[in-house]
């Protein structure tokens, strides 16, 4: 992805040309500019993160690459996958590298600011886990590890690479951009989960091990596949959405139903579970190579939306600064005596303002329409928000690690048969009633 | 107000000295540390707003003031508070050369950033109403403008300069300072009610008009003002709100009741109404005056709060330093062969990430629960959102302009006996089913 190293810093001069007039008092004029000017600076940020977004999209997908390959390495205690695994830590490093250059290029206060404390402290929490990639790498490779806990290990950091881009979405301030990245986040997820159950599915087959816990696990999997893609199916451009419905969703679609149905299922054979293991892992990664054309697109959409909104919006602001130049020098033959004096508010004011007054009402409904299209964007991710308060409880209240307060959601849920979702609101629920929420 | 005056820029430094480091690659530590910065840095951005707000309540206060007078001023052709007048004027303008002082120490790129798009464009309008503050007063000097008009200019000018003060509440990112701000709006906006019922109750008594229509928007202004007392004495700190319910609650309601429930009636008697004008505006004044100190206290806690989450925020940051260094260096007797080897993900990293781990945690549950204080903050904006919403659609499809569209809105209140805020819902509902809200 060359557009990764494009000098960022490029795009760092026009809207820094002209900050506030410091000239005293300023106009209604200069800060009608400065809220365009500011608005094309957040945009600039968001390119930046949009960038940042892409990047982590295609670090995901080498990592979900690799954590396939060494867990059927570690599993074949080294018998399977050793070049492939090798091959795909290498691919893995390559992205690590493109995100490494763009993080590196985002440092200055502006950047800090921008980004602000939630990303900063999802990144924190991302470079922990990317720092711990390597001695993960050690220990599969010296087969200290087995299938599960390598799983663990790539899962965990897949989720908190996520939780950047989660982060992305709910801050951007520009509604097209954030619903590319509310698309680009689902769909990722959905992917992620796919992922997810084709390592369950697998474990299934491979331990021949069936319990009504992991059927329900299945489940969930599945029900929150099916939930993302919806959301994805949402917010994504139509072009994605065709190549999605036309490429992926047909795809192997049977025979992964028949399969799940048989890993749900607590018959056991060990010769036919072995073959079955093969067949399902197959089907899966075609499945799941698919998505990533969709994934792809979602990616260059994310990316080309984010600069198609920068540089609407810097025309826009040059735009912007001469009409407002045009009303701020009026035709001199033009004298107070022309005002006219009805009653109205407007009047009470120089005529010539009408014309500002125009720029400054259709500013104020711009921003309201640009809200309300963004509080829909974000609707979306409140599910999300939701999972992540219970959580939060949780933690606070069993002392709990995030990890631990997951998976005891997780557990709630399949005991009780429901929702994740519906178990979150009901722990927060219940916390609001016991008013231990803070 | 002597604070006001205060050096700015002297607070720009501590968070600027360090930057995320520029050596490659950055460890988690460097983007935990960031997020402490960034948090700093947006509460010396909130302190400078705090500060703006400050100014505002104090300007609107003395407009408020000048509007009163000018308004009798100009009713009476000129015969009352001619002097009263020419003073307030000169005290709105000492008001006003503070909130100049303030604004012109606002307007580098960071301050563009950080103020962003809404607030800027709510400033771009106060500042074209102040610009027509001289031409009002000119025409009222001239006795050009009758008791509506002055009210109606003075009014306008007055719900832009709050306009800010809400985006500033809307738009902080501290949970405390976002509780000071909501609490002193509604205040603001309690009290400036308070002063449009003085006014309507004046006309009403002056030009012994009745009308229903008149009734119900004297019913709209009383609901209004409880609506916004409640917010208050909500989010209000203790010693506020003592103030409040001993000098303010008691003084003069038995009185203010009375009037009210006269002035509301059909019945005229021009030689009792002359005399019960002056009666009516003495005591809602009495009672406006007393609101002054509540008013002072809350301006007080909005800037002491926003002090004192500065001061702690950097004290944080330096602490956080010293712990994040420790970690970072740890004992070099402890080497790769002392990690423990069980199946936990952590364990997958070195076991001296535990404490890295543990800061990781607790920011991640401190953000969680900054976000639910902020949230439930937040919750009292939402009825005006509603009422900007409602506002934005009318304007939008029915081509008004946002004063037109308030007035809609609350004729539309009148003619159905409705509260302002139910009918903003039904506009909203109505055009959400007409699918044309975008």
């Amino acid at each position: 992805m060359a557009q990764h190293l494009l000098d960022l810093s490029a795009f760092r001069c026009p809207e820094n040309l002209l900050s506030l007039s410091p000239t005293y008092p300023r106009s209604a004029a200069d800060y009608l500019v400065a809220a365009r000017q500011a608005e094309a600076l957040s945009l600039q940020h968001l390119l930046r993160m949009a960038r940042l977004v892409v990047a982590i999209s295609s670090l995901v997908h080498a990592l979900q690459r690799e954590r396939g390959a060494s867990g059927i390495f570690a599993s074949s205690a080294g018998a399977r996958f050793r070049e492939l695994r090798e091959k795909l830590v290498l691919e893995t490093d390559r992205e690590l590298a493109n995100f490494d250059a763009l993080l590196a290029s985002l440092g200055s206060d502006g950047d800090i600011i921008q980004a602000g404390n939630r990303l900063l402290s999802r990144m924190a929490l991302a470079v922990h886990q990317l720092e711990h990639l390597d001695n993960c790498r050690q220990r599969v490779a010296a087969l200290q590890v087995n299938y599960e806990e390598v799983n663990q290990c790539y899962t965990e950091l897949i989720r908190c690479l996520m939780a950047v881009v989660f982060e992305a979405a709910d801050s951007a301030s520009d509604p097209e951009i954030t619903r590319a990245l509310v698309a680009l986040f689902h769909f990722m997820q959905g992917k992620e989960l796919a992922g997810q159950e084709r390592a369950l599915g697998g474990m299934r087959l491979a331990s021949g091990q069936f319990s009504t816990a992991l059927a329900e696990r299945a489940g969930i999997l599945v029900e929150g596949q099916e939930r993302c893609f919806e959301i994805f199916s949402h917010f994504a451009d139509d072009a994605t959405l065709a190549l999605w419905r036309h490429d992926v969703v047909p795809c192997a679609l049977e025979e992964v139903r028949r399969l799940r149905a048989i890993i749900c299922s607590p018959c056991r054979d060990p010769q036919r579970d072995a073959e079955l293991s093969e067949q399902w892992f197959a089907v899966c990664t075609r499945r799941i190579d698919a998505m990533k054309q969709v994934e792809d697109a979602l990616e260059r959409n994310v990316e080309q939306t984010s600069e198609i909104r920068l540089a609407a919006a810097r025309q826009d602001l040059d735009r912007y600064r001469r009409d407002v130049l045009a009303i701020q020098q009026p035709d001199p033959l033009t004298t107070l005596a022309d005002y006219p004096e009805d009653a109205s508010v407007d009047a009470l004011g120089p005529a010539l303002g009408r014309s500002m007054i125009d720029l400054l009402q259709s500013q104020s409904q711009r921003l309201h329409s640009m809200q309300e299209q963004l509080d829909k964007a974000r609707t979306a991710l409140e599910e999300r928000k939701l999972l992540d308060r219970a959580k939060a409880l949780l933690m606070k209240h069993r002392r709990l690690r995030e990890d631990e307060a997951h998976a005891l959601l997780r557990k709630m849920a399949m005991n009780q048969g429901r929702k994740l979702i519906d178990v979150a609101r009901a722990v927060i629920a219940m916390a609001d009633v016991l008013g231990s929420s803070d």
